[in-house]
């Protein structure tokens, strides 16, 4: 018997994430009923996952549902907001147990790892397209920005970039790595991206400005330098990129990637001179491991650093409609 | 030149539905930044729509950028809740700027008779699938709920249905009506579903359960009856239906279509006898036009009385997997 939209939804998304005693009204009924914490503003994101466009077909199911949260996570990051609860709307060829049992678990796992609650969604025939919408938390006017930033402020990255999308050359088979063990983690730094959640929430009162860095470090830095009037000086040597990048496809390449490579959720942030000590205490390397790359400057534009040579860089990163 | 995402959100999604006070930042950074009134619960509900599953294949833009947005309010609608804010995942094939141009006017005209502004969003790639959230308040406590009814409530549903199937009938030329005016209204009221705002708040604290008519008038009264742990008889005689699904279908199909046929998102709900004459009071049938079609039982199940015939009904309404 084929499952119906009631039962599916019974079985693979109610009680899904954290349980939490501010949902009112969860999954189930024509909306959610959610008690927001007083002194606080809300933050909402919404973003989808398209098959063929987000990743490649027949990806992991669990990976999907993984996925398809985090980006939303990752989005509350870099407004340094908390995150509370999810809604899901699946659009699928088809209802497939199995496929709905990894899914609904690599959602849920991240949900109670961020102790965040499924609180409605939406199932429905088509193309598979996952779109999760995120609402979050910050104290009143505690929210980072883009448009925070002032020229002098250094500017930072979390963790490696590039990984991810060497990772999906990996899982397209247009790349390949002898070490098993390091294809392994760059394929896994596509498929389980971590959101830097509690980096945005130690960000709060330090950093001027924050995005996520999801369509390619470089674009998404000039965006960032752009929304707050000023250009950009980025380091070519403090570009983070990870071991397991630089022994898959050279240091040349390790760092294109790293530069324009997408689908990283790291953040990117710019923190003033004055709290640069505050921040080197509150974020230190070993919990936090975050690399210093350029500085926010008066003049308009995005310039690459490279020993002695300076290039004008026009790239915008991964757009999907340029 | 193609249109960038960048470009695309700046003309077609910045500035669109009402503007409004508590947006502290809206469409263009990682997340929008919302003030929640006081005292108030959050609503929230996502609902998506896909090319060739709710809509057919070439279907006007300005209608679907209006269905998107109507299915939402109608969510919240049968909460009793008062809308206040949107956000828009579009995934499309292209960038049409025309098309575009009319999805935008189609939502932004909508959410402007709601005072709902638009404040983020997603662009990408991919079959035509578009998803909305939808976020809004009830008073503490005051929302409608399925489960809230109990044997011997009136059942009543709001408008005409089956107007909609017929709507859609006619879009796919699965069916002809001589009479244009007619045809023209059907058509509209598919395209153009009217969601009963105005209806769900008047509702506060007069109805015991309410849902909304989206996957037909039977299987949606047999949901709210199952959540509110009750069965539920249906007059077969008092089903609302339009004169123009009467001349366009006849008698016998009308109240078929009325019953099975969806996409009505008119709402369903029931009053408890002590509140019928605060109900008539409120809801005056000149401006609210609701019709009893039935009661809540203390016995489970759906029966629809047709004169001295009584049919048990095992339909569950439409079914995207079913």
């Amino acid at each position: 018997m084929p499952l119906s939209e009631f039962d599916l939804i019974t079985r693979f998304f109610s009680q899904r994430g954290a349980a939490r005693a501010d949902v009112v009204l969860g999954v189930g009924d024509d909306a959610a009923v959610l008690d927001c914490p007083p002194d606080s503003q809300l933050v909402a994101a919404i973003d989808s996952l398209v098959e063929d466009v987000h990743f490649p077909t027949g990806s992991a199911a669990r990976s999907i549902g993984h996925r398809a949260l985090a980006v939303n996570l990752s989005d509350l990051a870099a407004m340094g907001a908390q995150p509370a609860w999810a809604l899901l709307a699946l659009a699928m060829p088809r209802a497939d147990e199995s496929w709905l049992a990894e899914f609904s678990a690599g959602l849920d796992a991240l949900a109670r790892q961020h102790g965040v609650a499924l609180v409605g969604g939406d199932t429905t025939g088509g193309k598979l397209c996952v779109t999760v919408q995120i609402l979050g938390f910050v104290p009143r006017g505690a929210a980072l920005t883009r448009s925070g930033g002032r020229p002098g402020d250094a500017l930072f990255v979390s963790g490696t970039t590039g990984d991810s999308a060497a990772g999906l050359l990996l899982e397209q088979s247009r790349l390949t790595v002898a070490a098993a063990e390091q294809a392994q983690w760059l394929r896994d730094r596509f498929r389980y991206p971590t959101p830097r959640v509690a980096l945005g929430l130690a960000l709060r009162g330090l950093a001027s400005a924050c995005i996520d860095v999801s369509d390619g470090l470089l674009g998404d830095c000039a965006r960032l330098a752009e929304a707050s009037g000023c250009g950009v000086v980025l380091d070519y040597a403090a570009l983070p990129v990870s071991s397991a990048l630089r022994a898959a496809v050279g240091e040349e390449r390790a760092r294109e990637l790293a530069l324009t490579g997408g689908e990283d959720y790291e953040l990117c942030f710019t923190v003033p001179a004055a709290n640069l000590e505050a921040f080197a205490a509150r974020c230190p390397g070993a919990e936090f491991s975050c690399s210093r790359i350029g500085t926010l400057t008066q003049d308009r534009g995005a310039v690459l650093q490279r020993g002695a040579s300076v290039m004008q860089v026009s790239h915008r990163g991964f757009d999907h409609f340029g």
